[in-house]
Parts: structure tokens; C-alpha cells; sequence
């Protein structure tokens, strides 16, 4: 063995995947170097639930079926982060809340999906109480911390995810992402998120939020890990209502970058983007314009989709929702969470209705956008990452939003200082945003 | 000219545009012919709009295009029925409700494809107000009597569609289907009826009443009929948050009866159907059988479900969704209707969420039921039409709702008695339905 499992830790899946295959390393050592650094960085709060004598027990058996050249899958030993939204057979899914939920009968979809592939289960990313939030706040399990930027917020919901992966306690991560909770926080810890097309990954056995945004979503170094993961995850599941026999093959698409006509977000006053933020972008655009050939990137103007009035209807939906799903759990709850969620116990059946329309004329134009764009490029997030104490800004997920609205994958790429590049597509052309996004990374030197 | 409009105006599609392509009527001679009957039939409150003058001049417009060997498409020159739910450029949509709502600036999206191909639209067809009903009651334009069982209920929402194509007013007709509302009155009424998949065509312009199940669909006299005009409604429309790009092509699939895996529903007493409407079945099952080869039809109890139960969830939704969409047109509407929307007004949005819950539980229950069978085969209806006056039987939607819940296509052949034999497949495999349903009304002497 020649790398270090503590560089390892800190590195690229496809490094790591790389090193294991040439026996420079063992599952059992990179998972142990994970576990050693959990158990240093307890103050970061970015764990619900730890299995350190599972993990080791599934890292020694992926040695052993690797010492025999017979792998289960792509993954097999690499440790991994599971957001605490998703189910995981034999342990708690505490979805931030208190009390004792009990150990999960089975795996959620996607987790079973990892499994399969000999992924290696560290245990259970902490995230924002009931995952309704940007920030990370959990005054259960702690509020998470971010590694990269001490001092300010982890972004959320999938706080946990992203704080373990920016400190190197896993290779990769899973999150959730209903309204920007895998982008957020993966732009606020310095790495690259990725929320697919709506139903092309089962939502099965991932806690309700909102079911017709909810998607499973990964965080992870680099966006070519999140190419080596996708596959092992997608796929039609008849368990999910809203899962879907695949319109696109997961194999590369055949196009040109210079042939893609892109969408620049340009009225990012109108949306109440911070200024720093907007001239960051303009830059990082200014850089990435060629890559597009001499279809030029459109500027594009988007306040008229009042994106933010959209995401507070949903957000009406996602609180009805957690009530609906999880109000036996909600008693030991935050006053906070409580006190937000009571604006929805106060709303009728026809409010409802009603933002579920507002919803379908979002669906809606957002696709007339596909039919003179490819892709859309715009920041991920507002503003930097709030400090700690600091009020949530009210804005954070509408960058975010605009995609998960409407079903489209998205994917961020870090930026300095917490920002995010954010890639949004039409539905179904996840793969054709992740090679961009490579291309863009390379170009724009993001510090993927 | 050797057909007489008289006969035409009574017989399938087929034979009209065969009719039609040898010159042995005119459109306009099949139009006024159409319109004649519909002077006489006032009785029947088939219709809330008729457009003689207009009706008229499209006729002879498509005469002139037809001599001129220039048909606009398959349809040109065949008079049609459109519920009044459906916008119709120039045309009050009233919904089955008082007030002047003005006239419609633009064609539902489904009205725009049948203008394309040439259809002559007669006018707009009577329904249940605000379309929220199973037996076409209206105080505002009158009850929708049934042409062929005088004195019964003519079935609904689409009651209207229905009469008028039974009385032959018109050759096809077009109609709503959100749990049952093409297939109920076509069963009363003798005709065949087809809930295509959800999505496969745009319910854009379609008066909503619950947008997660809201289908157009089609009345017709013939399995056949059905197949022609199919193609001419569906497709991909960017306007529709729900339409989706075609999974299956609209061209004959390739497959063999004796190969298909048909699940008959067996526990007819458990739903609640009536013991003449069971036996019924049981002898039409028993003759069809053979048709399936050695794939024997499976007996299946479908009473796990509890349609009934997530039929009322959907109920809810839809009144919710009346008051969201219509609230300031509901101002005159019957207290019976305002009596049953107050039941939603006291429901909460958590309500909401707990309903759209089951409904999801729902489509993967039966999603489940397409991982074993092929197809269902059940009755269209628990019951035989209703006297007038009698009280609407509460269950008389569950077993077209098994489908529509689901996003199913649905087809039901017409039986002797205002009853129906229903047709149910996997979502996509509308034609299937249609090639199956045509052996099976050939087998078993349907009448239709």
C-alpha cells in the first residue's frame, strides 16, 4: 500500500476508486481513517448516528471479496454519507427530530441501491430539523457546523452530508434535495451537488418533504464522482408513484458544448442577489462564454417567474406535508419548527389547491425556457454563507427553487468563499449537465 | 349521393368517413341532418351551446376542401361533440354552471387538434355542474336525459357527450374523464368509452377538477372509432405541466391475445356491485376466456385496494380544486354543490397532504398489479343506470376510479342495460387496450 488513507479520505471517488483498485489501500484502512476523524471532529455536528463496528465489519468483507477479485459492485469499500432522511435497514432514521423512531426494517431504494454496489455504510448524516431548512440548524443533534468557512452556516437541509465530506469523513455523500437542500449546503462547504431529474431516482423510503419535488441527490469532490454514482442509484423503482421507466439512456449523450444554446440568469438584482455574488458571476461567466462557441450564451431575464412566490407556495405544501407524514414525531419538536408549522395547520384544502396550481404554471414555464435554451446557467445561492446567529436570509433557496419546481436536474459547482455555479437542464438530460459541467469546471477553474 | 344523413348520423365514424371519401354525403347535408335532431331532442338537455350558423359554414368549408382534393385532415367534415368543460374558440365554457363566463378566447388543446383535422363543431354538451357528479343532474341547463333507457339516468359527468352521441347528434364525442366521467355515461348510454393514460393528451383548456387525474377522453359508437381520432388529440404539449413525450408510439403494438396475462376481478360482492351486474360479467368472462389461449384469466380480488376510500381522498382534492379554480363562478351554483364543497372548505391543507399520500399509495399498489397482468377486466359500473329521482349510488365511480387513480387508460365496451365491460391497462398501453377491446366486443357480441 502506497497512499495514505487520510490523503485518501480527502480524495476524488474516482481516486479513491483508483487506489483500491490497485491495492494501495485497503476498505478497512480508508474506512478506519474516516471513523478516526468523526470521532476528532465531534464538534462539527455532522452526525446523527455512527456505526463504527458496522462499517468496519462491511469494509473487511470488502476486502476479503476483493482479495478474491470478486467485487460487488463499483463501490465496493468505499465509505459513504447518508443523509439522516433516508431509511437504512437496522438503523434510526431520525430526520432530525427527537425521540425514538426505532431501527429501519429495510433499506430506502437508493440505499439499497449503494449496498448492492459494496458501498460501505459509515452511519447517518445530521440536517435541519424535520430537513425543513438552509442552514443546518438542529437543536437536537447540534447545529452543523461548516469545515470549510468556520463560523458560518453549513447550508441545509443536507447539512450532515456536505459537513462530513468538506472534513473528509466520507468519499461521498447522499442528500436530499427538495427546493436546493443538496446544492445549498454542497455550495456553502465548497463542493459539487447534484440534484437529478424528478423520479429518475426513487424517493422511496426517503422522508416525505414535498413528494412531487422530492429527489434523492448527491454531494461529492468532484463532478465526475457524481458520473461514477448516478448510475448505481438510478433506475425505475414501481414503488415510487412518481418514478419513471427512464427516457434517456444513462450512457453519454452525443453533443458538441459549442452547439448548446445557454441561458445566462442576468437580472440577478430583480431576485435579490447579493452584489458580490452577481459580479462574482458576471466573471466566472465572462470566462466560460467560449466554451459555447459561437452560439454565445443569452442573457435571460427570470423575475418574471416570481420564483419566490412559488417556493412559498410549495413551501405551504411541504409544511402540510410534514404535518400529514410526521405529526406523531412533531411533539418533542423545536418551537421554532412547531411555530412554522402551525401556519400551515391554519391553511385550507383549497389553499392547498391552489399552490399546487401555482406549482403547474411553473412546470410549465420553465419548460417554454427549454425550448430556446439547453441549459441555464445562474448562481446557486443569493448570498454567501450566513454567519452563525445571523437571521436565515429569506431568499436562500430561490435560486435553487426555480429548478426543483419544475423538475429539473441541476447541478452546483463550487465556487471560492462558499458560492456555487449553478447548471440547470431540462428534465431527463442529467447527463449532458454533468459533462458541461466538467468542461466548465475545467475552464473556469471553480476549484472542483 | 347514395348514404342518407339520417343513417350517417347514427353510425360509427368509420362508415361516416368512408361516406364521406366516396361522395355519398356532404358534410353539410350530415351536419344540418345532426342539427335537425338536435332541434327535435331538446328534451334530452343534451346540449348548453349549439352553434347552427357556425356549424354550418365549417361544413361547407370542408365540402369545398374535400372537392378541391384538399382535406385539412381525417377528421374534416365530421360533426362533434365537445362537454362543456373544454374551451372552444368563440364559445362560452359554462362548466355546467350559471353565469355569462364570457366567450373563450382560444381552443383547449385537444379542441385545436380536432379544428386541425377538420372536425365540425356542433356546439357544447350538457354535464353535471361545475362537472362534479356521475348522473348529469344540472338546475341550470336541465337534467341530461338518457336516449337509450328513457327514464334512467344518462350517467356523468359527460352526460351531455353522451346523450347527444347515443341520440346521434353528432358521430364522436369528446368528454372528461377525471374518475369515471366518460366511462360511466358510456356504459349508460350504450357507447363505447376511453380514459387514455394520464398525460397522453394535454388537459390544457380542460376546466380543471383534480389536475393529478384530469384525462380528456373519448365517446364513440365503435372500438374503431376510438383508434381514428386517438391520434389526432395526442401528443406532447409543452402546456400541460403533466403532458409527457411518448413512451409508446402511436402505431399498432406488436402482441398476440393468447399471450396476455388478464386478471378478472373476482370479488365483486366485496366492492359492492350488484348481483345482476356480477353475473353479468361472469357470463361475458366466460365467453371471452378463450381469446386469451392458454394464458387463462386469473381470478383477482381487488378489494385490498380500498378504492372506495381513496376515491373519497380524490374527492376531497377535487372539491378543493373546484374552489381554487372556480370559487367566483360558484356564487349561483345549486346548495346541493355548495353543500358539498363546504366540505372541503372545512378541510385543511395537512387533509390535502394526507390525501395526495393515499393517492400515491394507490399508484403503486395497481403498479404492482401490472408487474403479474397484462390487463383487469371488470365491470364499467357497480350498477345499472338509476331511475330518475332515485338517489346516486355513492359507490358508482369505484371501479372506474381504479384506473383514473392510477393514470391508467381505460376502456369500456358497452353491454346490454346501460352496463359496461371494463378494459384496464398498464399507463402507455393505450392500444393494446384499443386492439384487445376489439377482439373482445367481436367475442363476445357487446353490440357495440
Amino acid at each position: 500500500m502506497t497512499a495514505s488513507p487520510d490523503d485518501l479520505r480527502q480524495a476524488p471517488l474516482y481516486r479513491v476508486l483508483h487506489a483500491l483498485a490497485r491495492d494501495e489501500t485497503s476498505s478497512e484502512a480508508l474506512t478506519g481513517a474516516c471513523l478516526a476523524a468523526i470521532a476528532r471532529d465531534g464538534h462539527l455536528n455532522a452526525w446523527t448516528w455512527v456505526d463504527a463496528a458496522g462499517a468496519l465489519a462491511a469494509a473487511r468483507a470488502s476486502d476479503a471479496r476483493r482479495a478474491e477479485g470478486k467485487p460487488l459492485g463499483r463501490l465496493d469499500g468505499v465509505p459513504i454519507a447518508i443523509t439522516d432522511a433516508f431509511d437504512v435497514a437496522g438503523m434510526p432514521t431520525s430526520l432530525g427530530l427527537p425521540g425514538h423512531p426505532g431501527l429501519a426494517a429495510e433499506d430506502a431504494h437508493v440505499v439499497r441501491r449503494l449496498r448492492g454496489a459494496g458501498a460501505v455504510f459509515l452511519g447517518k448524516t445530521n440536517l435541519d430539523e424535520a430537513a425543513f431548512g438552509t442552514v443546518g440548524r438542529n437543536p437536537h443533534f447540534g447545529d452543523v457546523r461548516n469545515p470549510l468557512l468556520p463560523g458560518r452556516a453549513a447550508g441545509g437541509a443536507s447539512a450532515g452530508s456536505a459537513a462530513a465530506l468538506a472534513a473528509g469523513h466520507a468519499v461521498v455523500a447522499l442528500g436530499t434535495d427538495t427546493l436546493g437542500a443538496v446544492r445549498i449546503p454542497a455550495a456553502f462547504c465548497g463542493l459539487v451537488g447534484h440534484k437529478p431529474t424528478l423520479g429518475e431516482l426513487s424517493a422511496r423510503g426517503m422522508a416525505p418533504a414535498l413528494r412531487r419535488l422530492d429527489c434523492p441527490g448527491l454531494l461529492a469532490r468532484a463532478v465526475q464522482d457524481v458520473g461514477l454514482v448516478l448510475p448505481v442509484l438510478a433506475g425505475y423503482d414501481a414503488g415510487d408513484p412518481r418514478s419513471r421507466k427512464r427516457r434517456v439512456p444513462l450512457a453519454p449523450p452525443d453533443w458538441v458544448p459549442g452547439e448548446l444554446k445557454a441561458g445566462v440568469v442576468s437580472d440577478l438584482g430583480a431576485l435579490g442577489v447579493d452584489a458580490g455574488v452577481a459580479e462574482n458571476f458576471s466573471a466566472i461567466m465572462a470566462r466560460v462564454a467560449p466554451v459555447f462557441g459561437s452560439a454565445l450564451p443569452v442573457a435571460l431575464e427570470v423575475a418574471p417567474l416570481e420564483v419566490a412566490a412559488t417556493r412559498r407556495a410549495a413551501l405551504l405544501l411541504m409544511e402540510a406535508e410534514i404535518l400529514a407524514a410526521h405529526e406523531a414525531r412533531l411533539g418533542g419538536a423545536s418551537a421554532r419548527l412547531r411555530g412554522l408549522l402551525d401556519f400551515a395547520r391554519r391553511k385550507s384544502a383549497a389553499d392547498a389547491a391552489a399552490a399546487h396550481r401555482r406549482l403547474d404554471g411553473h412546470v410549465v414555464q420553465v419548460r417554454r425556457l427549454f425550448e430556446q435554451f439547453d441549459v441555464l446557467l445562474l448562481p446557486t445561492v443569493a448570498a454567501p454563507p450566513p454567519a452563525w446567529g445571523a437571521e436565515e436570509p429569506a431568499n436562500l433557496a430561490d435560486l435553487t427553487a426555480l429548478a426543483s419546481l419544475a423538475g429539473c436536474p441541476a447541478l452546483s459547482l463550487p465556487l471560492p468563499d462558499g458560492l456555487g455555479l449553478q447548471l440547470v437542464g431540462a428534465p431527463g438530460s442529467d447527463l449532458r449537465l454533468l459533462e458541461l459541467a466538467q468542461v466548465l469546471a475545467s475552464v473556469a477553474d471553480t476549484g472542483e
